[in-house]
């Protein structure tokens, strides 16, 4: 790799880390070109070099936050392997809740980014959400071994929507929110149902 | 009424009317002090007259969302009324997920305006959220009669949040966007497990 090419693979990195920085510590909202550039100590326009706009830098922020995501759901997946189907996807669950509220503002950005960006999808984003749902999919395959294949797609998605709702309004400190054991208990609730 | 008293209701209700329009329009985001008062034909600061500010009547903007949303629930409820309660709990969320499909950003707003207000939550908000609750509350109370109130107050909260879930990510055009029927599909698909 040249020299210019490895500073332009610096500049990338240190973007990412101060755009995740940003949205640590004052929401996806926060996120302006001239902050990034001082804090990353670049031109403003340097970060055009490296990235189409502030939303592809977003991206790929997310891209990270995405994948770390994934980890602690494939976390909870392996150390509940000898559970039931039921219990398996709680965990899983159980495992989605603690990453969203240890991490909600790059939570928040997964989902917040999406509905205010109108770009095309990336591949690595369906590429995430393809395995998220494939954790899913084994124990509710357990549970319901002759769904159809398509039935049974349907119905991890509205799973992982539903358990994504009690989480999203469970965070949301008002109204609707309340404590963290409650929300646990509010998705055990609904998926200790599932398949009885 | 006197004359004064008298202009500032038609003030607050037409600035109701240009806020919801403009909501409508392009979302809560596009809502600005500067367009409601040429809109509404008043000056900036006589919008600071009737409302705290832009989020309070933002808020009264809600308020009248909130209570179309609690009409179309309650609608489903009397016309599932002769039928077992999972198919009530459908019926009114086949009716959450019609009113969020056809006034999208009206129904955003009712959440988004939470998200980023830290403003203390109306008694209005908390009286029609409990309305709705109670709609969810009774036919899950047929299928549970023996749980704990406690209990069952999480659980009318769970579901709601399962239902919002589905409705949220369904209608978001991209990454998880579903057509409506599957949409309907994954609410009946949680909700017919509920209480088997």
């Amino acid at each position: 790799m040249g020299k210019v090419q490895e500073r332009k693979a610096k500049l990338h990195d240190r973007l990412i880390d101060v755009a995740e920085a940003q949205i640590i510590e004052g929401g996806l909202s926060t996120v302006k070109a001239r902050d990034l550039a001082r804090k990353a100590e670049c031109a403003l326009g340097a970060i055009y070099n490296v990235f189409d706009d502030i939303n592809d830098l977003v991206m790929a922020v997310n891209a990270r936050t995405f994948h770390k995501l994934g980890e602690a759901v494939s976390a909870a997946v392996k150390d509940a392997h000898d559970e039931g189907p039921n219990d398996q996807l709680i965990a899983m669950s159980k495992a989605y809740l603690g990453f969203a509220a240890e991490n909600t503002d790059l939570w928040r950005a997964l989902f917040d980014l999406e509905m205010s960006s109108e770009s095309k999808v990336p591949e690595w984003y369906l590429a995430e959400l393809a395995q998220l749902f494939t954790h899913i999919a084994h124990p509710l395959a357990r549970l319901f071994p002759d769904l159809p294949r398509d039935e049974l797609d349907l119905m991890v998605r509205a799973l992982f929507s539903s358990v994504h709702g009690i989480v999203l309004l469970g965070l949301e400190k008002r109204i609707s929110g309340v404590p963290r054991p409650q929300i646990e208990h509010m998705i055990a609730q609904v998926l200790s149902q599932i398949g009885k």
